[in-house]
């Protein structure tokens, strides 16, 4: 299985940040201008193959994105099983800690969340399949190389995943700025947890909100409605590890 | 004193979402396409004076920057004083807590760090006048609002303002990634509180540092080096509130 990146700036981003295998590069049977003759540069000093196509081929590959002469295959993004990363978690010993995206779509925000959720201990992050950002190349810079040392995992219906974890002795807690939440900062998050988290303009869905065990509020102090999505994320997770590790 | 704002979306993006007042729009003398047009359209719909002028007249004001057609004049953004904001501070009773930040410039990080301090109750931001990013539209759109709330206060010199807040009994903490700073979440943070907060890529200049009462580190568990700089200031920020506020 492998995908395609389009375009000269994507393209580029993923020759120089990309963890996934790079497969293959298509260029333009053309006069090439600098950036493209830069691009074909950084693919050969990776070894890549770099084969010259027609135009129209760019075309038909790269459907409605504006290709710019150039495209990159690279092998697909490999999501992980929500059975295996509970499998791992019950043989590792540790307590659970999961982060459940409920249609994160922005790129900088879900790379800076998977890159709070890699330094907060997360031991994977669990997205639905129609309601997420795919792993582009912003997602992969703004993580930071977070996606090598943290699973994620796509699963069908999110609020079945919550299910799945509660059965297996998880906490779950959606993070949301009701007047009814819970204050995050005097809830006890000890123990095995899973942190839902929803959309920038739309929080988690109501049929996932009411999956869950119960909901947090960051307790603000200011005039405005909310922070920044990666930020209360981030809050949010760091909340968590303040008060599960040991010193 | 009044700015001049240079560009389509910087001016669209100034005449939709700035606090600041409008005073004036320039527009070249010529036919205007689509999306001079909207721009046109908006400044007429906040009952803005708007100047037909030639293209050499816009050139020469906006310099180096591409003026694209058109130019808006704003009144200037006014910066508190640092005695003002101690004097405010003396008077209300309340425990301090300023954010002071040493050479952050991407006006993104800028403006989500400025949402986050006046969500956490800070009751101003104080940046050093040459080492800072201007609030330019896209800060004042990132910051959501935040600055009709909360003081933003220009200084010659940082460390120096650092010295005048020990002087008035505010504890100044840098937060930083080193190994021999202390723990956040084990750092006694109740009472007046300065935090000062480096530039994305390099921290806190040494001279700054060397002011600091002492040096704070959010306790990691993953693989990576840091966190994204907003992310980590908005959870400094919290644990500070987190152990202040009277619940």
């Amino acid at each position: 299985m492998s995908d395609f990146v389009v375009g000269i700036n994507p393209v580029k981003e993923t020759l120089l940040h990309s963890s996934r295998q790079l497969l293959e590069l298509w260029i333009v049977k053309e006069k090439l201008n600098e950036r493209l003759d830069e691009i074909v540069g950084l693919a050969e000093q990776k070894h890549l193959p770099v084969r010259q196509v027609e135009r129209r081929d760019l075309q038909r590959l790269a459907g409605q994105v504006p290709h710019q002469g150039v495209l990159l295959r690279v092998a697909a993004f490999i999501y992980s099983d929500l059975d295996d990363i509970l499998s791992r978690w019950r043989a590792s010993g540790n307590a659970a800690f999961f982060l459940l995206l409920d249609g994160v779509t922005d790129p900088h925000n879900f790379g800076a969340i998977l890159r709070s959720a890699e330094q907060a201990g997360c031991q994977a992050v669990i997205v639905p399949k129609d309601r997420s950002c795919p792993v582009t190349a912003v997602v992969e810079k703004t993580a930071a190389g977070a996606l090598s040392h943290i699973s994620l995992c796509q699963v069908v219906n999110l609020s079945r995943a919550i299910d799945d974890l509660k059965k297996n002795g998880i906490w779950c807690y959606g993070l949301a700025g009701d007047a009814g939440a819970s204050d995050l900062f005097l809830s006890d998050l000890r123990g095995n947890i899973g942190l839902i988290v929803g959309s920038e303009g739309r929080g988690i869905r109501p049929n996932v909100r009411s999956h869950c065990d119960g909901l947090l509020a960051i307790p603000m102090q200011g005039h405005l409605d909310s922070l920044n999505a990666s930020v209360a994320v981030g809050i949010a997770l760091f909340e968590v590890l303040r008060q599960n590790r040991q010193i």
